[in-house]
């Protein structure tokens, strides 16, 4: 039986005999009995295994070590001790034998850092275990939220020959062996008879899902070379990119403030002891943070307001905040603060967002838009998109894009396009956010960045 | 309102007025009156909008084309025609004009090559809405499946240094600039300061969750640098592996048999039309043949067993069976059909398996299992895998492996190693099975195959 499930029926499994199969986290033996701190790594609880020496075995089960796989037979009986249950042990076998170099001991607490060195091991200490779980948690509610509100689940593809934003820096990908290139790549003879990349986003493959099924998501990896070390940046990462046509900038901002609040609520019913234990052991005021984000409606400003209200503000900036440029991490903040909860900053200034935006009336802004959370910045950006063929090709031609290069996505504003929007979410961002595990390298399994790729 | 949600509720809405947007399929116009073919895209079903004369804008409106976006508020009837129910329309909106262009028209059939030179607006065809809404139906199945069942979902990462199977051919990922390479290549100058790939499984990494979660499952795309054009082979690909501790082989062909029941089973119930349009176009008898899988229990049969029934066989084979060989096509058609249903084929010949599934105590195979399904050949792969750490080790040597690129994969043995399991499952194959589709060209959005990587 798996503990989840036995810890869902535990009242009725009083005085009852239970197998179970796991992992010994941690092991006191006395001279006439022991306690085995056990856990099989389907929920966040542990069991506690009580034997003794009536055991035939007991001196051997004595001298199980820390991370050994053992099938535990036992009655399950109200405990006196700090937990409220525990399992009387009828028979104790060792499956599987653990080193004595098993690095994961119960004394003194790994760093994050030394974890990340042995990370095929770290899922089995408490904290990643929790934090891995919520991802696959979050990553469910992420798709019940769209498929059940009838979106088709779309497959961006990674290897592509397109660059969606036109800047991103991409990994190529190629089938050239590289010691036998002599100056000029004859590209040709590549796999795919040309220079291919992996995906910087599924954005404009998944307009034309929109066009076609008129609300799409994609959830897929995405690439970045970008050869900066920071705590927010991994090299491959997650992206979920809603597409929805017949909705403009409006209905983008509802979409967004919906979706995070169903996803961060299913967490909150569906991960309580993992949210509990980042409340007691990483960020305090965590399960507020999200009960708060839930019960918040999410303020609505133009980009030009933003700036205006931090001038106003009596705070020596290191960035001075202007008219017409980007916020900086200390205005996300303080804009936060300033509402006292989640802000979509909306109507950004055109020269510092992607081409495919939609052009506002004005001829300064596009209809773009950023959401800012409490305590992590930019969650989410989304933007209506341009459905003007004209307007379009102009604002590619004005940054010298070759719209020759996307005449497919042209198309899609020749062949009955239509007023359409979406959005982005990094998956990871929104992991930061859950588990309040401030760095990206330790909410992915085996993270990629400069430098390292281990596994 | 939703066109899926007009339909689930139409007996409701019979003489209310409802507003959609969506797009013009067909259009037939007469002198006073017209018809339009509407579709949005959130279900198989199009509804049939009748106006007529007394519309402000009638003349405009039968000039409409196929391929327009339009909004239109009408009043929901019942029909005479051949479909149940009809809109007669009170307002007709252009909202996205079509060029004349346009490669959709409503005559003739395209066929399934020319939709593919224009990817980007096949899933308007009913054929491809279908595919790729079941796709999407299929995926979200998966991972209820998994979820419901206390299984964590985790992912693999795509850019790797290793090679999972020591075999398979990979596509290189780099960011050096491959014009400026002169000789030898500086792999300690490259973004991750080693050589890199593309992922051709991620049940290694799996295995790592399995032994913290007990229970894990992948799903996401994989890649091969194969050369080969063939209908199922694709050189990006999305798979499904699940891996689980304290399994075996036995427990694995469970869980396999399980599982695909459950995904066809939610696929017949929750794609309805879209099923019912790949048995009248695609695949006669697909209906038949899903709903036959469900209620049938699936043989077990050790591939030495299948190699006599095969040379027992009165049939002239292209391919001669012989045991401890690998089985052809033709032998995995005979077999479904000598069983009149799914067979699993377990315990096959060990050199032709790869390094890490469990040697049986004969010493010439290994406990894997292929499932056969009628139809379609192979459909998932599976195996206990190898949890004693000097049996691994020596069957690595023995395979001319270098057991040290594996250290922390051959450390799941000495840390709490048990018994344990998994299997694949290319989900492009099963897209194939549930929908008739056999080119896996055609149930990828965007496929990429040798020389072909357009959008």
């Amino acid at each position: 039986m798996d503990l989840k499930e036995l810890f869902a029926n535990i009242k009725n499994l009083v005085d009852k005999e239970v197998t179970v199969e796991g992992w010994i986290k941690n092991h006191r033996d006395q001279k006439t009995f022991g306690f085995i701190d056990f856990s099989d790594g389907t929920c966040q609880e542990h069991l506690q295994i009580v034997y003794d020496e009536k055991l035939d075995n007991f001196n051997a089960i004595t001298k199980l070590l820390i991370g050994c796989a053992i099938k535990v037979t036992g009655i399950i009986r109200k405990s006196s001790g700090k937990q409220d249950y525990e399992m009387q042990a009828l028979k104790i076998e060792l499956l599987g034998d653990c080193a004595k170099d098993y690095p994961l001991q119960a004394k003194g607490r790994p760093t994050r850092e030394f974890l990340r060195e042995i990370a095929y091991l770290r899922p089995r200490t408490n904290l990643f275990q929790a934090v891995f779980r919520v991802r696959s948690i979050a990553a469910y509610a992420i798709h019940k939220y769209f498929q059940e509100r009838g979106y088709v689940y779309f497959h961006a593809p990674l290897i592509t020959a397109s660059d969606c934003e036109g800047a991103g820096e991409m990994f190529q990908v190629t089938t050239i062996p590289l010691d036998k290139i002599k100056g000029e790549v004859d590209y040709s003879k590549d796999f795919f008879g040309k220079m291919t990349n992996l995906t910087v986003s599924g954005q404009l493959e998944a307009e034309t899902f929109a066009m076609a099924y008129k609300k799409t998501y994609t959830f897929g990896p995405t690439f970045r070379a970008e050869n900066s070390n920071t705590k927010t940046h991994a090299s491959e990462f997650w992206m979920i990119e809603p597409e929805i046509a017949f909705c403009d900038l409006e209905g983008d901002m509802d979409i967004m403030e919906d979706m995070l609040k169903y996803v961060v609520k299913y967490v909150l019913e569906n991960a309580l002891s993992e949210i509990a234990f980042f409340d007691n052991f990483v960020e305090k005021g965590l399960k507020d943070k999200l009960e708060k984000l839930i019960n918040s409606k999410f303020v609505r400003i133009d980009h030009e307001e933003v700036i205006k209200i931090l001038k106003e503000a009596k705070v020596d900036w290191e960035f001075t905040p202007e008219y017409g440029e980007d916020i900086a991490k200390e205005h996300e903040k303080y804009i936060t603060e300033y509402f006292n909860g989640p802000v979509f900053i909306k109507n950004w200034p055109k020269d510092i967002k992607a081409f495919y935006m939609k052009q506002n009336p004005d001829g300064k802004t596009v209809a773009a838009v950023d959401l800012e959370v409490p305590g992590a910045g930019e969650l989410m950006g989304g933007s209506q998109r341009e459905e003007n063929y004209d307007k379009l090709i102009s604002r590619m031609t004005e940054l010298g894009m070759d719209p020759k290069s996307l005449d497919w996505y042209l198309n899609l504003r020749r062949y009955g396009g239509c007023v359409h929007s979406g959005f982005g979410m990094g998956f990871e961002r929104l992991i930061i956010y859950l588990t309040g595990v401030d760095n990206i390298r330790d909410v992915i399994p085996y993270p990629r960045t400069p430098g390292n790729c281990d596994y």
